[in-house]
């Protein structure tokens, strides 16, 4: 088995795209990502897409975003995995350049969500939740993540407003990053007094609907190394699944696929949370990030937030978050979304981060929740001279 | 890179399963094929689907057959190729169990069609076609494959007759077959009154709308010769792509994805037409079949169809083709298909094909078409002892 390595990286800024189609999106992003590596080839494509089919009217992605990007006959699929899509992208890429099957792998994820209605994207995104057993009870996905919420501030005491943190690290993050949908940043003030979307989660604690794409490329750690001036290694890459209906789960509390999925990409890259220097979790809202926060083994159970609270999640931070924005200030371009994170991670790792640099970043970890935490993949990588 | 066997195979039967849902279907399959390779667990699973979010309410497939299943907590995803999805997830289980990255691989292919509306089936599948420039215009798939017909007619002089063996052989096969939808003989007279589908494609000529669930497990080679009695190699994992809209092809009667992949595929097991056995094509209509036949290399230009008429596709003939009923016959559950037909041939070269079995076959080869030819994948299977 070959040791993998992102040698490119490429991103669409993230907003309403009503001028550019799901192909355009895709190969805006694959542009960027080839030439950053130096390619003009490569032996396969995956892309991390979860709504096409219902948003876009469009399946087969792998064979039109190949061809749109000018590599007609590689080998190229789509991957779903709902809101962890790109990153089950990634995987499969990770997986072709390990197996020795391909040396250059392009994995983009695309998400084009704004050319629907309101409703159809909240019955769209519902399709992540178990369709018996919770979405045809008339629970979408944001109505899951409200009632875990409730539950966790129930169960630890904690307040609405103890959740403006992850917000407001957000957008204050967002802000210098080009690429973001949203770059002003909120105050706790605000986040107190906005709209509410699904009680408790409001308007400045959810993540909103947009357009997307951004795609990393992968050759083995050994051809990075020619190829590329930074090569990023990807040191861990793991999957955790569980029940879709949070009924049936162990502890609603507890994300269990996200603790296997940290822990099977700690134990590949031989590393803990304590050497992570930055950590792109899905924050689609506050819960989420807290959650994720205790099953990557960054806080004690009810502890998660507790971290935001203390101002650990900043840049500065012992666990900076959301370093780009995160998923409520750069977007969630749901099926996008993990190449984002990857992206970021990287930009991170080469040191090219601006004024969010974490500094001396050398480890960096990007985790997708898919669903209310049915699918979770967590990848760490690593900077090559590290 | 480690060779991958299969090692167990499981079917449902195909017909419109009112009773039985989604999550279900995939169970029995995947229940049946881990009890015939003697295993209780696996390292992942990956779904071949192309319809579930638009006709079945339900993405997010990976972890919901994985929980079902029993194997909770495994690595788990969707792979979507259109027509040619559960191709896409035999070849991703390949790359999984050749990289290392694990050991025993489950992969089911499923599609629940028939809860939906005739004209909600026509639009879901027609998400296979380009979006932009063939659905949009308001040609569906079957169309789109008409206007191939009729051009494949008019460029050799082929009557709409001379297809009909297609239709026969396939019936003929599937009347044995218990898992197969239709079981009955059709004769070359009724193909001739059949009613028009889409003209030139009849009623006879096209594959119908069903519900039905695949599964195979996948082992390393090494590994597949402790656990099981009569593994099967996978000796060959291609997959070609070409532009979705026809009229962007090269030429619109060859299938360049089918020769890349093809051609491919027999590098790999260091094979060629002349010795595969048997192949399962993907006769979802008569047009396919032959130009599949031709770009797989069993024909020249226009004679695909010379080898039907010529009696040679038939069990006893030089190359039989669609050996348990194929797409027309045992059915086309869409992203179930590609595992259908890696489980017929494993059934033929273990020699349980029945009153079907292809004398002494070693070697056999499936090919699944995504859309009009978009995705093409190609796999070689062979008898471990040969």
């Amino acid at each position: 088995m070959r040791d993998v390595a992102i040698i490119g990286i490429g991103q669409t800024q993230i907003r309403e795209h009503w001028d550019t189609g799901l192909r355009q999106l895709a190969l805006q992003a694959v542009q960027v990502a080839m030439a950053d590596a130096n390619v003009t080839q490569a032996d396969a494509l995956y892309v991390g897409n979860m709504l096409s089919g219902t948003l876009a009217d469009q399946e087969h992605l792998g064979a039109l975003v190949a061809d749109s990007a000018g590599l007609r006959g590689v080998e190229a699929f789509k991957v779903e995995a709902a809101c962890a899509s790109g990153a089950a992208a990634l995987r499969m890429g990770t997986m072709a350049v390990a197996s020795g099957m391909a040396n250059v792998v392009v994995v983009v994820g695309v998400e084009k969500m704004t050319d629907a209605l309101a409703s159809d994207i909240t019955t769209a995104t519902a399709l992540a939740t178990d369709g018996d057993y919770e979405a045809a009870q008339g629970l979408p996905l944001v109505a899951v993540h409200a009632l875990l919420m409730r539950r966790y501030m129930h169960e630890y005491g904690y307040s609405h407003q103890d959740f403006a943190p992850f917000a407001v690290n957000a957008h204050r993050n967002g802000k210098n990053n080009p690429h973001a949908m949203f770059r002003f940043p909120v105050t706790a003030e605000q986040f107190a007094k906005a709209q509410m979307v699904c009680d408790p989660i409001n308007l400045l604690d959810s993540s909103a609907a947009c357009d997307g794409a951004a795609a990393v490329v992968l050759a083995s750690a050994d051809a990075a190394r020619v190829l590329s001036p930074a090569p990023i290694r990807i040191a861990g890459s793991a999957v955790g699944t569980d029940t879709l209906a949070v009924h049936d789960r162990r502890d609603p509390l507890v994300l269990d696929a996200a603790v296997l999925s940290a822990r099977r990409a700690y134990g590949q890259a031989g590393v803990g949370p304590q050497d992570v220097d930055l950590f792109e979790l899905h924050d689609a809202c506050g819960i989420m990030a807290a959650l994720s926060l205790e099953a990557a083994g960054f806080a004690d159970k009810g502890q998660g937030l507790r971290l935001a609270l203390e101002g650990e999640i900043g840049i500065e931070g012992c666990v900076p978050v959301a370093t780009m924005g995160g998923l409520k200030a750069r977007g969630h371009p749901v099926g996008a979304t993990g190449i984002y994170q990857a992206v970021e991670v990287v930009q991170q790792l080469r040191g090219l981060a601006g004024a969010n640099q974490v500094p001396d970043a050398r480890i960096g970890m990007a985790q997708s929740i898919g669903g209310s935490g049915a699918t979770v993949i967590t990848h760490i990588l690593q900077r090559m001279d590290s």
